[in-house]
């Protein structure tokens, strides 16, 4: 279970990844605001809106077991009240083809409230490894997405 | 060109989907924050970090022509000097199956500085049509990802 004050954005990040490591939807639950447009994106997925929505995707995806993910490459940007990390996850994952690495980003972001610090939004989406070096654009199906 | 101060972040958002829409790689480049860690993922790609990654991303992208893009359902966590949006993007492309529209959501964050407001990251990915409505988890290769 989530300690009930968390005194920094960053720990809420730690005991989020390590919520969605253990599969302690509770713990998850309670590391996210009380605000009614709190969004979630897993990848690929649609955004969902609300505590409800975002509280059915984490019982489902959890139910099926825990998420072996690691983090890196943490970027900042902090303020008094709101703080945006973004994060390069990396998932284990059992596919049909044995074992694999999958590569998200997510943008995560936080608000400081009365309970201290809580998630406000996570976006999170397959991307390319990149080393945030070269540029390098996606064309998908022979179009330009953007 | 967009103008020197730009007063809010919704001023920025729309001027940066403006420039999009018209294949602006100039007007596009004055919305960025000079912040030396500015990041922009393209749907799919890897994350971008600094002005000259950046700006390569868009010029190749740009240089192919404007992007039909048009923005929804924008949510807004508003602080006094960032401002986080979320919004579903649509685009439109020229397939090899003729023309279709894509979906993204994306989270945009701007900051506040000496000149105005600028964009500090850029986040979008192809995502699923929601309405906002369904809690969905996508499943890709039969592997929960998170």
């Amino acid at each position: 279970m989530a300690p009930t004050m968390l005194t920094s954005a960053e720990a809420v990040e730690e005991a989020f990844y390590d919520a969605m490591r253990r599969g302690d939807l509770q713990a998850m639950m309670a590391l996210w605001s009380d605000d009614d447009e709190v969004i979630c994106i897993h990848p690929g997925g649609p955004r969902l809106v609300g505590l409800d929505a975002v509280r059915a995707s984490w019982d489902s995806i959890l139910s099926s077991g825990a998420v072996a993910i690691s983090v890196a490459q943490t970027k900042t940007i902090g303020g008094a009240v709101l703080c945006v990390h973004n994060v390069i996850e990396r998932i284990s994952v059992q596919a049909q083809r044995g074992p694999q690495t999958i590569q998200c980003v997510a943008t995560n972001v936080y608000v400081k409230g009365p309970r201290g610090w809580r998630m406000l939004l996570h976006h999170a989406a397959q991307a390319e490894d990149s080393g945030d070096a070269q540029p390098q654009v996606s064309v998908p199906s022979g179009a330009v997405l953007h």
